[in-house]
Formats: C-alpha cells, sequence, structure tokens
C-alpha cells in the first residue's frame, strides 16, 4: 500500500491510500465496510477514528491495521465518494512522527564530506557502529511544501536520503530482528544550512539549528511488504528539473537491521518514528559545491516512492 | 506552585499540585471548584480533564491553567478527600516532555570535561552562541525509580543540571521576551554512558546511546512565579549519602533567554519542552574521575525544587 495523509475537500485531515489516481479515504471507507458487516453506524465511524484517526495510530495497529485498511480499500472500490481524486485533495507529510533520527550509513558521502572537503580522515569509530543524531519531529514539511529558510543561513543544501518508517516497537533487538520491524519507506529530505552547520558542529553535540527548521517527507509511505529489495532502490535529486544527485540504497555501508539494532538497545523503537539512512553518495550540493537560492524548487526521487517537491522561500 | 504528576491510591494517574504535605488532585478538585459554582457534574469533569488530564495540557493552558489551578487548591482545602498524603502516592516525572533537549552552558565543566581531561581548548564557537544536543523525550525517569544501566556500558555517571520548563511558545523570540517563556524549574539528571560517549562522539553527531536510556526528571516543577532568582540556585549531588558535587547556577555562562532566544530561531518553541540548562562545574563524576556502580543511589537537590533520587541498577 501507498498510505498517505491528505486534506480533502472540505478541509478535513484524513488517512488515506492511493488507488490509481484516487486516495482511499481510510477512516471512511472501513466505516461502511463495518456497517455493511452488520455494526451500528456510531460504532463503525468510532472503530474507524481509532484505527484510522492518524497515520501514527495506523501504524501503531500493525500487521491489523494493514489488513483493515486492505478492506477499506476494497470497500472503497464497491462504493461512491470514498476516494478522492488527486487532484481534489492536498497532501501533507505522510506521518507526523514520533520521533525523527537521521543516520549518517554511505561511506560515499562522508568520504567526499569529510575527507575532501575537511582534510579530515573517516573517524575509526563510524565503522564500528552506525551513528545518528536526533532531528526535530515537531517541524516536518510534507509534499509541494515551501520551506521558509533561516535568516541567519546563505548556505542552503538539501541531504537525498531513504526514510524509514517504524512499526510497532521492541527493545534490544538483533539486526535480523530488528530489520522486520520496518513498516514501510518514504523519501527523506534533511535540508540543511551549511554555514550553521560549520558554526555550531566544532562544540561536539552534532546538529541543531542547522537542520531543525525544516526535514522533508513524503509523498507516501511504501509498506515494507510491497518493497522487494531495500537496497536496490534508485534515488535522485533535481534542482528545477537539473539532475544534480543520482545514486542507489545499494551503496549504504549500515545495513537498516544494524541501524535499528543499535537504536534498539537500551531504549525501545517506537511505533511511529521516522530515521533517514543518511545522505547517499553526491546526495548533497556540498559535496560539489552547489547550494540553493530563495525559489529553487528540490525534488527528490526514490523507486517506488514518487517524487518529494519542495520550494526554498525566504523566511 | 509545586506541581506533579502522580499515582493516585487507586492507581490512576493525576496531575497535581503540592500542599503542604499532600498533593492535590486538580482536576478532582476543580470538577468540585465548578460544580460549586452550579456547573453539571459531568461537564465539570470533563472541563477538569481538559484542563488538568495531563501536565503538558496544563502548561498549553498557560496562565488560565494556573490561576485554574489556584481554585482548585482552594476547593480542596474547603473538602475532604481531594488531597492525598505524599505517603499515600507514588510520584512520577512531572510531565512526559514533547521534546527534550540538553544544553551545555556552565564554562567551568566544559573546562575541566574539554581542557583538563581530554587536553582541548574549548572552542571559540562555544563563546559565540549556546549549544545543545537532542535528548530522548521517551525515556524520562522520575522521582526514585530505577535507572537500568545499559549493559554496553561500565563508566556510570550523573550529570547535575537545572530543568527549564517550557511554557507556550513563541518563534524568533529575543533573549528578554524568550526569558518570559520559562514555565517553571525541575531537577535534571543527564545521566551519561562515559564509555559509550567516548566512542560514539569522534564522529560529530552529538551523543545517542550514550544518553538517550534514561533522564531524571522531578520531584516537581516550581512555578516560575515563585522564583525570586533563576539565577541564585545551589545545586549538590550526592552519592550513597556522600556529598559529591556542589555548585550554583549563578555560574552559568549562558543566561537561559539567550539559550531559548536561540532555539526559536526559524523553530517554535513548544509548550511542555523541557531542556537541561548542562552541567553545572563539577556536577558529573567524570570531571573528578569517580564512577557509579550498580545499586548506587544518586541525589541531586536544587534550592526549591527538592531532591531528585535515582537509583542505578544493571538492566
Amino acid at each position: 500500500m501507498r498510505l498517505v495523509t491528505f486534506v480533502d475537500p472540505s478541509g478535513a485531515e484524513r488517512v488515506g491510500a492511493l488507488d490509481g489516481d484516487a486516495a482511499v479515504d481510510l477512516g471512511a471507507a472501513y466505516a461502511v465496510h463495518l456497517e455493511r458487516a452488520g455494526t451500528e453506524p456510531e460504532r463503525a465511524r468510532q472503530v474507524a477514528g481509532a484505527l484510522f484517526g492518524s497515520m501514527v495510530a495506523l501504524i501503531e495497529a500493525g500487521e491489523t491495521g494493514k489488513q483493515q485498511a486492505e478492506l477499506a480499500i476494497e470497500a472503497a472500490r464497491a462504493a461512491e465518494g470514498l476516494a478522492h481524486p488527486l487532484d481534489a485533495i492536498r497532501l501533507l507529510a505522510p506521518l507526523r512522527p514520533v520521533a525523527l533520527r537521521d543516520c549518517i550509513a554511505f561511506e560515499g558521502h562522508l568520504r567526499h564530506y569529510m575527507e575532501e572537503i575537511r582534510g579530515l580522515q573517516i573517524p575509526a569509530e563510524w565503522y564500528e557502529r552506525p551513528v545518528y543524531y536526533k532531528g526535530n519531529a515537531h517541524t516536518v514539511v510534507g509534499p509541494e511544501d515551501d520551506v521558509p529558510w533561516p535568516a541567519y543561513s546563505s548556505q542552503r543544501d538539501y541531504e537525498l536520503e531513504l526514510g524509514v518508517v517504524v512499526g510497532p516497537g521492541g527493545v534490544d533487538l538483533d539486526p535480523e530482528q530488528a530489520e522486520g520491524h520496518i513498516y514501510g519507506l518514504t523519501i527523506f529530505d534533511d535540508f540543511s544550512a551549511r554555514d550553521e552547520q560549520a558554526r555550531e558542529m566544532p562544540v561536539g553535540l552534532g546538529p541543531a539549528k542547522s537542520k531543525d527548521f525544516a526535514t522533508g517527507l513524503g509523498p507516501w509511505i511504501l509498506t515494507i511488504d510491497e518493497v522487494d529489495d531495500v537496497y536496490t532502490l534508485d534515488m535522485r535529486a533535481s534542482v528545477n528539473g537539473e539532475l544534480w544527485s543520482e545514486g542507489t540504497t545499494g551503496s549504504i555501508h549500515w545495513r537498516f537491521g544494524e541501524i535499528m539494532s543499535r537504536m534498539s538497545q537500551s531504549e525501545p523503537l517506537r511505533a511511529g518514528e521516522v530515521f533517514g539512512s543518511g545522505t547517499v553518495e553526491n546526495g548533497c550540493g556540498l559535496e560539489f559545491g552547489r547550494f540553493l537560492e530563495h525559489g529553487d524548487v528540490v525534488e527528490l526521487e526514490i523507486t517506488g516512492l514518487g517524487v518529494l517537491r519542495n520550494r526554498i522561500v525566504a523566511r
């Protein structure tokens, strides 16, 4: 399934699944499904609201939620008005993550960024464990959203990353168990104020004001059951229609199971959290010395995950 | 007011205010206040639930919430059963923060940690802006809670910090405006796995597995109206009854208004978020080469904020 959060023609925020060129309103469709099976209408609405009231609610329902979503899609195909044409709705970021982390799992990016640009060696510690920083889960932007760039920065950059949406959690998982906790995939744009990053990183606490103003997610979550191989996805970034970055998830050094296993040690993974893979090699302007201007449109594309398009604007 | 979250004798989680040796159940007491003013009982319960259903709800209500809490305390004094003796309840962390950040605002701590121990200079950038990392808001522990220490660490440390609870938010605030957004204060223990920290910090993304397993908050939030001067509070840490650390908030280099102003640039402050001041000088074992063992009891004490007591245990 391709799961979305959208604003319907009445202005209400709904959780949906794409079906051809339309978005099924999962809550509305599931209520119809239940009513047909004999549930009283008000109770049907309440149950549907509990399951499909938000994307995180749906994710928390795990496999049950996915199964009931399939039933809702079937119900929508057999009735009128339960699916909206895409041009009648507005997609939002597919979820409001309960937490946001961002890794640095591609060696090629690190080689360019650390060795070629900063003249440093990749730290030995990077090869010993997957590392990440924690992002700001409250400033997520969705498809077609403008990204208001902080006034304190003029080195504006994108980062082309795969986003992993975590399903019902677990703790102290081994890598194989952990990889089984992937709920789905989306595109992740780690917008980066490079000048601010250069100013704040020397203290050693990681990025904050250089990243926390916005993270792009979307346009949909592709559930993991529909992904043949997470390590063969093509990744592409264009700016104003010009191709700037090209890569593949296959060049990742740390596997998602290894990353999630480490994350889960002594603290639970949580349903509805999202983490970025880290930038693919050549997946940001910093690596080749080009930055964004106000008005530039950044498009990230990953196989099966659509296109995440955002415009940079002055704040 | 000294605001708490507690488990009442029936096992329910409640928001309260300390009144002498008892905790007023603010929701129950406010419902009684409303009923006395003529509100129907069921409606009174709903309104009280909306205001006092969680500490974050109360904080989101801003000054209105504080005023209504005072009315609830008065109602509890005039009736039976609306306040619980402290020995009949269990205090939890005073809130589940909507986000957690931790600063490094005391120069003395940095001097010991960076210059004396690691042989480095304090980066010039530290004097130019207050910096912080983002913590894990989902692993907060409260007063008297055990802290299960990760199996991957044997250098167990505490950090003695002042915790700042943020009230209804704002964005792009100047330092004076920003300091006005302090809702209250609590004690903040940034438990630190020093061996893991040494392994993960060289990559430059800041701390994660060395910190994210637990942060101590509590035992209560002292609302800022009851704090004469936030920069004259004594801070003390004891381990198994022996004094290990002593300091004062007066030695802080970055003022909270400066810190919060920076945090608010291009991203909103949020009601119910919490940040730590950073460790006061000599406020952790790392600075003088002593670490914690399983079974050790750490007590942090700050003027007006009580004692936050936690025991380190094997996970």
